[in-house]
């Protein structure tokens, strides 16, 4: 091993392109990768330049999003490189790129396509955003019932070499009509001289290319499948879902929910790299959407001044009470966010879980009650009962409300993962403002 | 179409046996699944017993795990069934199973597995529990490098047809160790009088069974594949991982992670089916922890009673001054929690992150300090001033608090999310409250 490749980053300081490709002859498209995704832009750009030709789809293909992008904008200087990069790289890798790209620059990419890819590519955009036809690749086999065993592998021979996947060929009838999935095992391990159609077993499953992504999501997680055949309404055979794309999908819709549930407006995949201005934008549209829904319980307890001046000590346990409502509250929206983005959950399933919750959550309120009837009781056993009333009686409004605002969101065609923690905290405030200060009201003025 | 078909609810309700199978051969394994689902459980038992035999396999893997559990222990009365069944599934499959039964049960479920499949249950499950170990399956095609085309293709019939899949052939040397992956595309493509090493890239990517399954999930969302090999500490082949299984663990892990940062102690997949002793369970320990937590605001506000009883307008703010604390900091956790989730951000990056967050919490801060300003101005100007100050250090210090907070975490060695959003509110609000309560003392003692 040269000196030099023990170094690769002085090399790149050094502009040395003989000893960067040297270095790069050792490893492998994704380690080149990983080694370049770690530049600082100018040092990214040299390094990229030195990429072998024939290795520069691969690379390409394994970098970031933000950095493809960053490239593209770099190459545009070049645009029989770029050309040449677009028209290699898969159509779903491909359409996924163009998605995320500023339109205009999307436009002028389209236009450097191959009259046969952009055709692809126009038609897999045509497709709704967020829908299963744009993950959708064409590069499959596909062959019909008559076809023999050496018919077969010969028609694979001409066909498949652009193919993402062969681990299964899709029989589709004389109107291109999906009608059955073949393994390749099957195939190779089949003796000469049978058809397809004697393979067959008429059973397959398949996506719709109109439906949402989630629904692939869903099917693929159950189905244990590497890929998955989409057609139209008229069960005509369009392309095929592969599983990388869908978990893809699967992780990106996963941080949408936690950031949504988080009280972030939109999924940030980099906090290292997202802009200030970006970070900003998605957090104080909520922050400040609380502070105005916070400003009824200062309200509500204003209702309430003459008990407060009475008995201050009320006041010591007024944070205790109402984080212990959107605590509990939270806790049942995670799980009903949860159980309703994996489809574990139906909308029709509200009432049932109401009757649940109601019983668990009159379980952990009176445990709590009792907790902080300890404390109470030695600090301000004036109003033991008060608080331990105020306990019961919050955890379960909390609870049941953070468990219905979820299904009320996914009914408002919402995402049900804006029925955020800070969210439910909010509101449950204002209600235990309100059940804490009314039991203290009537209690004290009952004993006093 | 017969009429019992139409009804197949009824069928189940009448015990008919034979209408139930004749409905069954309309229906693929996959919509079985799907139907006995939905069943009660002594319909369930019928309704599976009814299953042709060919198709239980395909059937029962479809089926949800805490019903597979179910149907295993009532078929215990049928072991011999059982046996059949259990030997059928795939190795990874089975032990994942093996893994969620009660051990008593898991026990006696491996006995009843054939010596050879017992060999691969115990092995399996001799990995540590998350890892890449016990996700592998053994039914690959393994190569050597002097095999020519018609060589392996004979090699594939003799030893393919157990084999997960097909995609992909590996290449072992005499010592089993893996030196190249090839696509059975280029198999079929190659020249019969190629060898293996003609094809070989050198080249290839492998897991490590000891890693964490953690790790499997990122390389394969980098790598886009649909199998990697699995090697020993030695660049032995053990295995495969098939990205379906991966898939699932994802998906696993994204639930563990969003329920741990709602406070819900351990992943429920199903709040409907969970018993309440579950979720009771896994929802007390932390509302516990935090009444306990949240003593401690009502403890620091006692300090400062003869403030509040000289301004008992200032209790009005509090909720909606200590709320917004929480909130900012929620935000910023949830974007750290999932950014170290996916491996975009890494523990040595904590610092950088400060100093952006800083930055923007005092955006944050002061555009929040401005809206309650308004509001704080028209119902109680006397402490508009105190109220606003207050805004601006309560975001700043919750915001950095909940950026922190993972971070500590995983050094800690703990899971990142459980830096819950409630135990962030919790933990603001005592800061919030000795914040508020010192700047207003301070500034109420100078002008009033």
């Amino acid at each position: 091993m040269n000196v030099e490749i023990n170094k690769p980053k002085e090399v790149i300081a050094n502009r040395d392109k003989e000893a960067l490709v040297e270095y790069y002859e050792q490893l492998n498209p994704f380690e080149i990768a990983q080694f370049i995704s770690e530049l600082e832009t100018d040092d990214l750009y040299f390094a990229f330049e030195c990429i072998d030709n024939e290795q520069i789809r691969d690379v390409f293909k394994h970098l970031e999003n933000e950095i493809q992008q960053n490239i593209i904008e770099y190459l545009e200087l070049d645009r029989h490189r770029l050309a040449k990069l677009l028209n290699e790289l898969k159509p779903d890798d491909r359409t996924a790129l163009l998605e995320d790209m500023p339109e205009h620059i999307s436009r002028r990419m389209i236009q450097l396509l191959k009259p046969e890819e952009r055709r692809i590519a126009v038609k897999l955009l045509g497709y709704p955003e967020e829908s299963i036809g744009r993950l959708m690749t064409s590069e499959y086999v596909a062959v019909q019932p008559h076809y023999t065993m050496p018919e077969v592998i010969q028609h694979i021979r001409n066909f498949g070499h652009d193919s993402e996947t062969l681990n299964v060929l899709y029989v589709v009838d004389e109107k291109l009509r999906l009608v059955d999935d073949l393994r390749i095992k099957e195939i190779i391990l089949a003796s000469p001289e049978k058809t397809v159609a004697d393979l067959m077993d008429d059973s397959f499953v398949s996506l719709n290319a109109a439906d949402d992504q989630e629904t692939a999501v869903k099917v693929f997680l159950d189905q244990d499948r590497v890929a998955l055949p989409v057609v139209d309404g008229d069960g005509v055979m369009l392309g095929i879902v592969t599983v990388d794309d869908v978990m893809d999908v699967a992780q990106e819709e996963s941080t949408e929910d936690f950031h949504r549930f988080g009280a972030i407006r939109e999924a940030i995949s980099n906090p290292l790299t997202a802009s200030v201005g970006a970070l900003y934008k998605n957090r104080i549209v909520w922050l400040f959407a609380l502070v105005f829904m916070n400003v009824f319980s200062g309200y509500a307890m204003q209702q309430f001044e003459a008990t407060i001046q009475s008995m201050v000590a009320l006041v010591f346990f007024l944070p205790l009470l109402i984080d212990s409502g959107g605590n509990a509250g939270a806790q049942s929206a995670t799980l009903m966010v949860r159980a309703l983005a994996t489809g574990e959950v139906a909308l029709k399933d509200w009432g049932k879980l109401v009757g649940k919750e109601v019983f668990i959550a009159l379980l952990l309120g009176t445990t709590m009650a009792a907790a902080v009837s300890v404390v109470a009781g030695i600090r301000a056993p004036e109003i033991v009962v008060v608080v331990a009333l105020s306990m019961v009686c919050i955890v379960l409004v909390g609870s049941v409300f953070g468990l219905l605002l979820p299904f009320i969101f996914t009914r408002l065609k919402l995402d049900p993962a804006a029925a955020s923690a800070p969210l439910i905290t909010s509101v449950s405030d204002i209600t235990g403002v309100i059940i804490y200060f009314s039991i203290a009201t009537w209690y004290l003025s009952d004993t006093i």
